[in-house]
């Protein structure tokens, strides 16, 4: 199998979501790209990576492709994930998560203020961040979400890099690189999105003068 | 000017943040690029859409890039936006942005609960999503962010959309695409971001053995 692009492996989880909620046995490239926002060449595209080939007017049949998409992500092993951060941003994270979908739990939620540990969220009580490498060894942590200041940032994903996490989804607004290039950290900065945004707002009113 | 590509756009305000914080007077491809993550080739070519050029061996001229850049994402111009939704999620946005900077301003926070209606938010107190044509009109909103539950999601959309929002940011679970072609929707999905992250650390594993 060759090596997929990061790009194609961010938009299978969409298609993977309307194929679940799917009620048809097949499915085209055009209506699963309108369905998720790509165009039906992307979802192509996509799905020809991993060997998935629809038949021209017929598509691809749907249980087949969840199925295969589920494997790709790994999700039929079952992912573990902790927030590191537990103010107004990292608390949020772990209650919208734990209301949606179960291939990923978030297991723990970390904090280094001494007033906010022990305090109960959702379902998980907040543990202090010295026992980072501890949690992550004891849980078979593999996702990081990063919640916490930007000064924090850097030096607690050296720390989750170096016990053993793999991928961290950073929304710290500052650059995050692990000095562990077998890291993958995927930035989520709400400011920057908002700041390009801004651009789109300009571009559309120009179009319509 | 050319059609500046969407993907080259959001890489602009990481850009923009390393240039604001930057003491040096001339920087290369290289070092903004290792400073947003991104290669020196991508840098040098995002900032080439827009007839920025460095010299080689001596790089851009920090601070006529910085106002370049201001000045395509309209920020100079400052953005307007408000949260419709003012759960968790919703709540703890409107927090986040405010610790930030200034160019975009989150002017009005929106539910549909009676009983959250009037809570106090930080500086902002959550207002009827009844008045929602009214509030975009009266504060002059230009982008909105979407932190409702999935089956509100398409209909405040639309409404949104109808009223002259010309961006929007969108939190809630489901694809999101409103009647009105010129509207931009950026989708920040967590649990989709949490599940393609599960595929990196399947794949980091396995390079490693």
């Amino acid at each position: 199998m060759q090596r997929i692009p990061d790009a194609a492996i961010r938009r299978l989880p969409a298609y993977l979501r309307w194929l679940t909620e799917c009620q048809e046995e097949r499915v085209t490239s055009v209506i699963l790209g309108q369905a998720t926002g790509y165009s039906s060449e992307q979802v192509r595209k996509d799905l020809a990576y991993f060997g998935a080939f629809g038949t021209r007017g017929v598509g691809y049949d749907v249980l087949a492709l969840r199925e295969e998409i589920y494997r790709i992500l790994r999700l039929d092993r079952g992912v573990r994930a902790m927030v590191v951060g537990a103010g107004h941003l990292g608390t949020a994270l772990v209650r919208y998560v734990a209301q949606g979908h179960q291939d990923v739990q978030i297991m723990a939620l970390l904090d280094s203020n001494p007033e906010i540990i022990g305090v109960q969220v959702g379902s998980l009580r907040v543990e202090s961040v010295e026992r980072l490498e501890d949690i992550v060894r004891e849980l078979g942590i593999g996702i990081a979400v990063l919640a916490v200041p930007k000064e924090a940032a850097v030096p607690v994903a050296d720390r989750l890099a170096e016990c053993g996490v793999r991928a961290i989804l950073n929304f710290a607004p500052v650059a995050v690189c692990t000095r562990y290039p077998e890291v993958f950290v995927q930035p989520i900065d709400l400011t920057l999105e908002l700041q390009a945004l801004s651009y789109f707002v300009g571009q559309r009113e120009r179009h319509s003068l």
